[in-house]
């Protein structure tokens, strides 16, 4: 591993890129060595002395690290802005707050749209297909090369509670606590069959070309945006489609007995997927779908979920959403089982809110309560600078 | 209106062509006069002297009128083989069966594929947007062709539930009994977001060209398949999916860590999508997703449902299926509750199935039971030759 470059301040965070794997690669899940990573990171708050203060987030599949501040990518303020902060729940007066672009992404950290050294091109597919395993085992090595041994609490929603709940079940002594939030322990039939549409429809866009689209005119947008509308109706309930939207038409009086978007729902959705592809790297959608996909935390201890955190010491805070079809409450139930058969300690709530799996991304003060809550109850246990 | 042709004879129904509208052509909701217009049905069983014992089957989105008998289009079976029959729940030996191809669509009637006579082409996105009324207006011109004036039950599912509510709204003094199942009185904003991203995937499609490939080497198969593969998640329950699929993978021992169909879902999702573009227009599917779309029963009464109804006294079977989020058992309840409003003599039940939509295409001995013991009590209730 080599150093450590700061990019830019942004706000109240830093924003680096750690160049990690380098006398070492990274073993992957498929057997691939990958090396040089990069990861592109960004901080928060003060590391205090002992280093006993670090609250790793884990973001979403379209996620990246600029939780809070300003997204250089988009212009856009932080995914988390009011979760994360002095003062949020997620308080970054007390915590030192990281969280890393996760492996395979498009927003700094090496994805299939970076420079393979083998060749000075793109990866494109010749990228190694990755697992949400790979993922933490790459935050892992930025934890070793900040020299920080144990994580207070992981925290992350979506793919970030699968991360999360890895973390726990990989590095058992490195994990102080989880809070794993409208996620699951595995990817099901219907959470499969959503992503492969996607992915068969960035793979029927002529200008995909195979993955390799980096050097052409044109990328494969169109696929990548029916992808994304796709997606997104998996992040919103129905009622919360119904109360926002219903069937109100868009800037008109009447039907128009043609394909415009006639109703909200359908400009909204088409908005969703034209702004999506301004940030998204076609490529990176469908590795990262793909690790989601062979997320299956049970698949190595047969099929027995429990047995993934078996002797676990870390303490978690399983939260779903009542209206999250996606990943439902029962499959934290799920979650919950399993913990309390290997005696884990695990607080479980399941949140009334109508907005479905997004849920954990809009404003919530019962989330916001729940968090700081327990982050604080845990902070008091440890005791130290932290209480 | 002309002629009647009978073009084949199969199995025991007979299919022929109606050409309707040619003196008079249709007025569509869109303003739009249409004709000539072909409609294709199929008819089963023997009309009786005073024609009253006539069952109209209203077919789904992508269905056809080949109920029995085998499909010339696929070579395979009818898609309602064990319902409609000699004996069957709706009993051939008793009823005269028709159903009609919908406007539209593209298994015989006219639809977008079909030669437009003021220009010699295929109609193209010439074709006018229509409506669900609009396909039951046409329904209405081929009875009024065949002479019959009363339905004894309309009878369809999902698309064809949305015609069967609709026959009864309109023509209040020709339906004698209506079988609506796993349907609902109007699109919600989820079904419409569902719909357009199919829409968007086939217009995404470079073959598409407007809608004017029907000239062209390529048609947009890719595009329509994709379309497809999101529509067919929402005929599928969840755990239907998990029941049948499961994370099993597909003719392997292990992941491939690549982008092939490792897990059967995938596998059995690009079938569904492969298979659809060799039996259905992309064009016709962008008509009729839309007419459901703009399918509102409650829209010209103020959105009060229950004014779509008032004053009918046909009887009413509501049906749906418990695992069913496409359309939800809570829409039929709010169905029945209209019903129930203004008097109309309705029977409702929920039936546990756990395959989701197309829980009514499949083997479902409840169902067969509800549908054979409604018939027959209407038919009771009638007298004369049914009884």
């Amino acid at each position: 591993m080599t150093g450590t470059e700061i990019q830019e301040i942004q706000d109240d965070g830093i924003a680096e890129v750690a160049v990690l794997g380098v006398d070492k690669p990274l073993r992957l899940d498929s057997g691939a060595a990958l090396g040089p990573i990069h990861v592109a990171y960004k901080s928060w708050g003060t590391l205090n002395e002992d280093k006993s203060n670090v609250v790793l987030i884990c973001h979403a599949l379209t996620g990246d690290h600029y939780v809070r501040g300003v997204n250089p990518i988009t212009g856009k303020p932080g995914w988390w802005q009011n979760m994360v902060g002095p003062g949020c729940p997620i308080d970054t007066d007390r915590f030192y707050v990281i969280c890393a672009n996760v492996l395979g992404s498009c927003c700094g950290t090496t994805g299939p749209a970076e420079i393979n050294p083998a060749t000075g091109k793109p990866y494109g597919l010749d990228f190694p297909v990755i697992t949400i395993r790979d993922m933490v085992k790459t935050q892992a090595l930025l934890l070793d090369h900040l020299g920080i041994d144990e994580i207070f609490a992981v925290v992350g929603g979506s793919m970030g509670g699968m991360q999360a709940l890895q973390w726990a079940s990989l590095y058992p002594d490195r994990v102080r606590s989880v809070v794993a939030i409208a996620t699951c322990w595995r990817h099901s039939a219907q959470n499969i069959a959503f992503h492969e549409v996607g992915r068969q429809a960035i793979m029927a866009d002529p200008n995909w070309k195979g993955g390799r689209y980096y050097d052409e005119k044109d990328s494969p947008h169109a696929g990548l945006a029916v992808a994304r509308m796709a997606a997104h109706i998996t992040y919103m309930s129905e009622s919360g489609l119904t109360n926002r939207f219903g069937r109100n038409l868009q800037d008109r009086e009447a039907l128009t007995f043609g394909f415009d978007a006639d109703f909200q729902i359908e400009s909204y959705l088409r908005h969703q997927g034209i702004s999506f592809v301004d940030r998204f790297d076609a490529n990176s959608y469908l590795y990262i779908t793909r690790a989601m996909d062979y997320y299956d935390l049970s698949a190595d201890h047969n099929g027995v979920l429990a047995e993934a955190f078996r002797g676990t010491k870390s303490r978690f805070c399983i939260l779903s959403f009542n209206s999250d079809w996606l990943y439902t409450t029962e499959e934290s139930r799920e979650i919950v089982r399993a913990l309390n058969g290997v005696g884990a300690r695990v607080s479980f709530a399941d949140i009334d809110m109508d907005k479905g799996h997004d849920s954990f991304l809009l404003e919530c003060p019962e989330l916001d309560d729940i968090i700081r809550g327990f982050l604080v109850s845990q902070a008091e246990q440890k005791g130290g600078g932290l209480s």
